[in-house]
């Protein structure tokens, strides 16, 4: 495997380890150069670039996804992303509604119930809801 | 709370009562303040506003989510509001028909099929189907 | 030429004749069939249904384009479209203004600069201007 | 019934007769112009030209609703429709995962996963996963 | 004028002043109404909440708008908000050219010649470049 | 350089070489990293699979395009690729017209137009315009 992938791989341990696992069993019987690419280009290539930090990288994804509205599985999984790399769950909430700005309040309403999905997942708790 | 909340609530007493107590639990332990925004600006300061009617205002909303293409809860939700309203099934089916020519059949399509299942739900019967 | 292509022709002298006679001229030497298209299921088969005034029409289609927000030109001539059966200025940037809350603020506000630019060319004052 | 009717009848028996009738019956009693409008532009104006040979015209759809990124019944239908006239599945995934380039890595992924279920469906096999 | 109006063109002041006072202007004859919404509601009410930075509220409108892909009035407005509120013209490549991976190349590189506009019209160098 | 990107300029030579060093030279100031990711990527990575021909590629990318519709700079270039590879200015107008259907008409309409202009630059006659 190529540098890149193993960086990606690397960055991928940090981020979202069972989401990348998961995606790499779907793939393999039907498209597995796609994981890879997954891992070289999208992790190896642009996350390991230096000028940004991992909690930007994730939140600036988060309000990339929200906008794109139609993505959910890929929404959760930066969501989860964003938490293991030490964002809160109020930064994330934030960003999703702040989308309400930008894409409209359907989509930012559909990302604010895939992140308490996450959350219920994970048990997390809220800051403004204790 | 806000005149502008009480008088989003008014609308919303008219227009959608149940999708707007749904929304409020849904959010309460995670976006409380996303809800009130809901109320405040899209039915306090926008759907209160005296340039449209109600019908109207449901109707050109039923065209934008249709297409998004990606939001079939809140499609869903103001195909509701649209009847509350006094809109026709008719109405309603035909204004998602046009949106083949915009947006494509595809989103048309499914946005039909979410009409359908609101019709369902309240046991609406559409004009050229008795 | 076909009956549907009649009656959209018919309903395109009401709505938007410069439109479409610019359209034709363009796509003449390039895609004719799509023009005829354009004249016999957009405006012969859709427009023509009776379920909805043209009115409606054109306000859902503006609510459609400014949410796709990407098609200016086609925008602009539903604008054009909708003044010139009997929409008001006003109607018109309501029902652009409402797509803020669906579609998001950037494209509600190209939207309203898209229908400032068509009432500039026809010299059209909207009420609250005056 | 029109000639285009008909036209696009016989197109939809060599493309997906299954979908067509299931599309049929699901509008029957809400929007049945719409399926006949389905029959007619889609199929008998615009699939029945001679530019363009059936499978290319599947594989272009393909990329379109898979930029779409929303329409997943629709898309899986049309990879139903691919393998009906002739692409093998190796094509219709490489044509999706092109898109990653231009629609992002979400739909692309999501496309692929609607490509999964349907090739398990029809228990297709694809080259390099024997 | 209302507090969140107040709270909104005080965050203007810093983020965006000029911005702000021509959309004023260009929307003082056709919708006022609008220009007051986006101090109150995008300003007033949501980046005035202290759950995130200045910072990163741009750099997530950046991604979404970057995202929506036809807006780019609106990207190149918040790229000099981003500047204005102190992140560096790298960061703001860094975030586009991520948008790479999630809304696909033509998108990113469009939103990357929107940015170089921006840093012209200010003459700001990047780094890698000097 | 890496294989890729060597793969990848091979690939940019044959389809697009003028559009390549465009944008290589816009880019070398702000994000030369993003040039060497589309040669590397989408040339080196995607196009140099063996499993489509370049103009399928290359039609699949314009209905992709297409139906993005707010990315024009880059549709004209595909275009400019599908005639460089071999595609006739019949199937590419026809690829784009199909468009109307999963995209709606004003993207398909905008589609054509840019197409209309490029062929109108390397002075391409259509055959039924003749």
């Amino acid at each position: 495997m190529s540098d890149r992938y193993q960086k990606g791989i690397e960055k991928l341990k940090i981020m979202n380890p069972d989401s990348y696992k998961t995606l790499e069993e779907n793939l393999e019987d039907i498209a597995p150069d796609m994981a890879r690419y997954v891992a070289e280009f999208a992790y190896g290539d642009i996350y390991s670039r230096s000028e940004l930090d991992m909690k930007i990288r994730e939140l600036v994804t988060i309000a990339s996804i929200t906008t794109l509205g139609s993505a959910q599985p890929q929404l959760k999984s930066h969501i989860h992303g964003a938490l293991n790399v030490g964002c809160t769950p109020e930064e994330i909430i934030e960003v999703i509604m702040q989308m309400a700005v930008y894409a409209g309040f359907p989509k930012a309403l559909n990302g604010i119930f895939s992140a308490k999905e996450v959350f219920e997942e994970r048990d997390e708790k809220i800051g403004n809801s204790e």
